[in-house]
């Protein structure tokens, strides 16, 4: 069979999303990263704006700031949970390659879903960022630790999975090591041959 | 380039000494796993069946039981000295496959190495123990998580790396997901085009 889905989770700075983004233009699929935030806020019924600073990397995300009284926490629930709502219909069309937003978690039922962790050393981060995104070399170690950080806080919590474990994935690359090229070569090698068997029940 | 080296950690179960025979059969390399025993008693001049006996899975690797006074630890690091100069000699050999024994670290500072890791869901690697090692049922749970525990902390004690940490590998792979096939695609496909970007000093 033909893995009908792909999750992509990322480290910043890896190149994840550009992984999945030419994955899924040489398989045809539909790709899915940030342009989620519209669905999410329909299905929610948040404005888009609000969304948008809240998604993932809102500090109330972070579980040393969680607490169970707070606003924060029930509107990061609010959001997940309308996002966990796109993402399960989203599976049920198919043929669609998803980069991050916990989809690897939320559909780990699923038996025709590849799950890939692309990653990379830490210089090889720094260098892509400062080319990608104009950063300055002097700010991008706060700002990689800041974003990681807050990512894998937002993955834990509401996945109760250790980020960067490769237990819970089928593939991990790390695309400073081995180039974009060839992790999009694998994923698409092993999208092709997916045997679908189904992971096993973690809850 | 081509990847001269590759080596394979793997969990107990995961069937990754096969994913490493494969993939030597396939691209012409040697390799390597437990007949390392025969060079590490030549280079240590411990005899071959003390060497069986003591190398990675005695009960002096598990670090709680550590302790810098008994002769068994420096047994152990004298076997894992001799181990690690066995290993580099083979290395300046090249084109050849490496099962366990640490070998991605002590080779970390070499580019022309592709580090991979085997690893499997609980159920694949029992039935595949079964099946392999014709273990019964009942056994099989005590089994798995004695080798695993064993191989971890004989890992981590001479490595100080975090045992199946995606970070540390240039690829991982869930072999009771994928097949034994496909991961030997993915790990032929990764050495024929391997960048050979050294890994950043970690230590």
């Amino acid at each position: 069979m033909k893995a009908k889905i792909i999750t992509i989770t990322r480290e910043f700075g890896s190149g994840g999303r550009t992984v999945g983004k030419l994955t899924a233009q040489k398989l045809g699929y539909d790709f899915y990263d940030w342009n989620l935030v519209t669905e999410i806020a329909k299905e929610s019924g948040f404005a888009q704006s609000f969304v948008e600073e809240n998604l993932e990397d809102a500090q109330n995300y972070v579980p040393w700031l969680f607490n169970m009284q707070s606003i924060g926490s029930d509107l990061s629930d609010q959001l997940f949970a309308a996002q966990r709502r796109v993402i399960l219909e989203l599976a049920e069309k198919g043929n669609c390659v998803i980069v991050g937003r916990c989809a690897d978690y939320i559909l780990r039922n699923r038996s025709d879903v590849l799950n890939c962790f692309i990653y990379a050393q830490e210089e090889a981060k720094k260098k892509r960022i400062v080319h990608e995104y104009g950063e300055t070399e002097v700010k991008i170690d706060k700002r990689l630790k800041d974003k990681d950080r807050k990512r894998k806080a937002h993955y834990e919590y509401y996945t109760s999975r250790k980020w960067g474990k490769a237990f819970y994935y089928d593939i991990c690359l790390d695309s400073g090591r081995l180039g974009i090229e060839n992790c999009v070569q694998a994923i698409i090698g092993m999208a092709e041959n997916f045997p679908g068997i189904p992971r096993e029940n973690e809850d």
